[in-house]
């Protein structure tokens, strides 16, 4: 382990009580969620308020003494899990999770950095107001960390990533300052706008401390269907005329290939096949108004679908319990790929023009590259962002399969890149794509990325080795 | 005049055909469309691709010599004027006009940084999508600038700012490198958003030659109201009401007061009172939809409130004629202030919350700095951004009372920025706000902003003088 001060330590701790050595009480912030990470710390550290986090950082910044920050843990790329040198301490941020104003007419919230996505959004409901963004850790996920991280999720399509529901931001910088730009604003063009920096930077730019985020009216009435489709293109060809007559009615459309419903038949106890047949994909449509009347616009769309050929089948939630039901069918998937075996996972986004073809075209070749694996394509249809993961072959070793990782990625990365896509929709970049970064893009746009780097954080003590690959 | 090396001007237009120092037609390049800002140039260029853009920046960083970026110089801020010196090239994009992709399916546009707004406009509408930005310089500002100053418009309340509407990028550096980030994706968490650095940066970092964009489903139904209301706080409720009820379908809410339609009445020919009575104020209220049934929302919007005592009078358009006859009402006031003598502007965001005792501390604070001024607060209700104008006292000199600009901005912009409000809601920096931004920002967030400066224009060449006050 790479020796830390003894001395600089002590100080923290003399600013911050709240904090550890305990290897116990450590571990679960070491490890990545999926267990692709680990790493080790000097200290963990739990400030309670912006002072205490501007005051470590200026402890830290003196000593240049690196600094992971951490959020819920619930990242897939491994940006809030420390290297394994112990070099660094992490500053968590869970005791900062104070709602501090609610501003029900503004429709705006100020929230500090920990406070847990279920909570921002029960704050908001709680004044008839909506918080929109929603994803599979929202129980646990941090603020902050959807922040840092420009988190997407299944309300993208209506509302946007994260970084469209920030007004304003408190952010610690690398030095210990602390720049205050909590503003409540809906238009404020003075200047450059610093807050988006941070946004989407993963901490490596400075610690967010608290926000302003955007509210919007709370839809009084959701209605959800499942429709049924023989391919991808049906399936975007729905989505296209959903956008058309519903506009901003539309709040979730989802794609879930047959495979994927079979395996959470399969592994996730109390789900049923939503249809008497099978059929090859289904899009799960979700419609979100402040009044009435969606079930008959959804009825009509469907309809229509049908009458062209579209959709073969449908099924519209007549309750709040069996729209819970359909969701859970596309929510359980990557639970059931885990209890189906090793999964290599991508998280792409194509050009809408392009996805029909880029899942016929990856679909291939992983099938070239393992014989025998199984791709399960689904996610946010709306958005082009496809979570494009491969199931081990039936029976395949576990290890052998995964172990396949980088060659399977640079396959399907490749083709979603030279189709105008991205290889990395909403996880961003962390550990675990920082190679992948430094491959796809140009040096000029390296360069840039690392211009930034240095004017914000010149010593390099900010979340270090993430995002940015080694010049 | 400062000296500009002749043999620099001399390779560029080796570079670039379409130069000239002839004043008479530099003259419209070199004032501020309101007359608050002149200045001179050694030489205007007009480069016809982004390689010709690239070549010119290059030899300028060789040399040292200062670039203005323009568009369709429809700024009010003065930002993409050049400084008296003539010491400074003016760069202008017009010839760069090219719609290069509409991608109907993908929801998306690229087009060239020359584009004129309403020939975007029309692009997607030929496309049967919508590209929501709108303002009053529509039919002669470019796109490129209206990217660099982050516009906002009628449409910010639904669409949001021009940022939330650019998917991609390509910006020439300021040393002549291009960045192409021309990306048509909706989600794409790849490194530090470098787009977002350009957006709203005022031509200071860099010039943006192309852009990808955001476009939407088009409403097929339009319905627009104007409604009397008594006071501020009574228009606030309705657009409370407004957005609670009717969500996304409330696309524009413009606050309009009775001295403003009065003015209106007297200067621009044609126009007349929309309702039998007076009132003290308007809102003017438009819903879209993709499909039909809005007239009865709208109805039924306006009668609640009527019920409630917040709304005296309502009218609701019939016709797209009568609904573009109150629009221009709304459309009118500026040009009926310019008629009606000297008016000192500002534009100001509020929290919505406290729109209300902002107007009413602001007008006393405006009529008892300048006795018998007349104060006209307009516009984007929905926003919190009222461009809160003062016209001169009836009769007064008018060259003496605009001599007033700075004295009064600081009383208004005090009271605002009090209130949490911003002193530059959509029209940005330049050179008229440059130092207001001096005086509201900490030091800490003027040197981050100058960090952001110097990491990507190190000799100051993109713009100087603009946006950001001397240090």
């Amino acid at each position: 382990m790479q020796k830390v001060d003894k001395s600089v330590l002590d100080r923290i701790r003399g600013v911050v009580t709240a904090c550890t050595t305990d290897q116990s009480e450590m571990a679960p912030h070491l490890e990545e969620i999926r267990g692709l990470f680990h790493g080790d710390t000097a200290m963990l550290v739990f400030p309670g308020s912006t002072s205490e986090v501007a005051e470590v950082v200026r402890l830290c910044a003196e000593n240049r003494l690196p600094i992971v920050p951490q959020g819920g843990n619930t990242g897939l790329v491994g940006g809030g899990i420390p290297h394994a040198d112990g070099g660094e301490i992490i500053v968590n941020l869970k005791r900062m999770s104070a709602v501090r104003e609610v501003d029900a007419t503004n429709q705006t919230m100020t929230v500090e950095a920990g406070c847990v996505l279920t909570d921002v959004q029960a704050a908001a409901q709680a004044a008839d107001r909506l918080f929109p963004l929603s994803l599979g850790a929202e129980g646990s996920c941090q603020i902050g960390g959807n922040i840092s991280t420009n988190a997407g999720g299944t309300g993208v399509l209506r509302y946007g990533n994260m970084r469209e529901l920030v007004l304003g931001l408190e952010v610690v910088l690398a030095d210990g300052g602390v720049w205050d730009g909590l503003r409540t604003l809906r238009k404020d063009n003075t200047g450059y706008d610093l807050k988006q920096l941070f946004i989407g930077a993963e901490g490596t730019l400075g610690i967010i401390t608290a926000a302003v985020l955007k509210l919007f009216p709370r839809p009084h009435e959701v209605r959800t269907a499942l429709a049924a489709v023989t391919d991808p293109s049906a399936a975007v060809e729905l989505f296209e005329r959903a956008r058309a007559t519903l506009g901003d009615l539309l709040t979730a459309c989802e794609l879930i290939p047959r495979n994927a419903v079979a395996l959470v038949l399969r592994h996730i106890p109390g789900c049923r096949d939503p249809m008497a047949e099978a059929h090859p994909y289904y899009v799960l449509i979700e419609l979100s108004a402040p009044s009435t009347g969606l079930g008959d616009l959804l009825e009509q769309l469907l309809m229509a679908a049908a009458d062209s050929g579209i959709v073969r089948d449908a099924v519209i939630a007549e309750s709040g319990e069996q729209a819970r039901k359909l969701w859970r069918l596309r929510d359980s998937i990557s639970e059931a790929q885990r209890a189906e075996g090793g999964s290599i996972k991508h998280d792409v986004t194509l050009p809408l023009s392009r996805l029909t073809d880029f899942l016929c075209e990856a679909s291939a070749a992983v099938i070239r590259a393992i014989p025998g694996s199984r791709v399960v394509p689904f996610g946010h249809l709306g958005d082009g962002n496809i979570h494009f993961n491969v199931s081990q072959p039936e029976g395949a070793d576990r290890k052998a399969f995964v172990a396949k990782w980088a060659n399977l990625n640079r396959v399907v990365h490749d083709i979603a890149v030279s189709m105008g896509g991205s290889f990395s929709a909403e996880h961003g970049i962390g550990r675990l794509k920082r190679e992948v970064l430094a491959h796809y893009r140009s040096p000029l746009e390296l360069d840039l990325m690392r211009r930034l780097k240095s004017a914000f954080d010149p010593h390099n003590i900010m979340n270090p080795g993430k995002v940015l690959p080694s010049p």
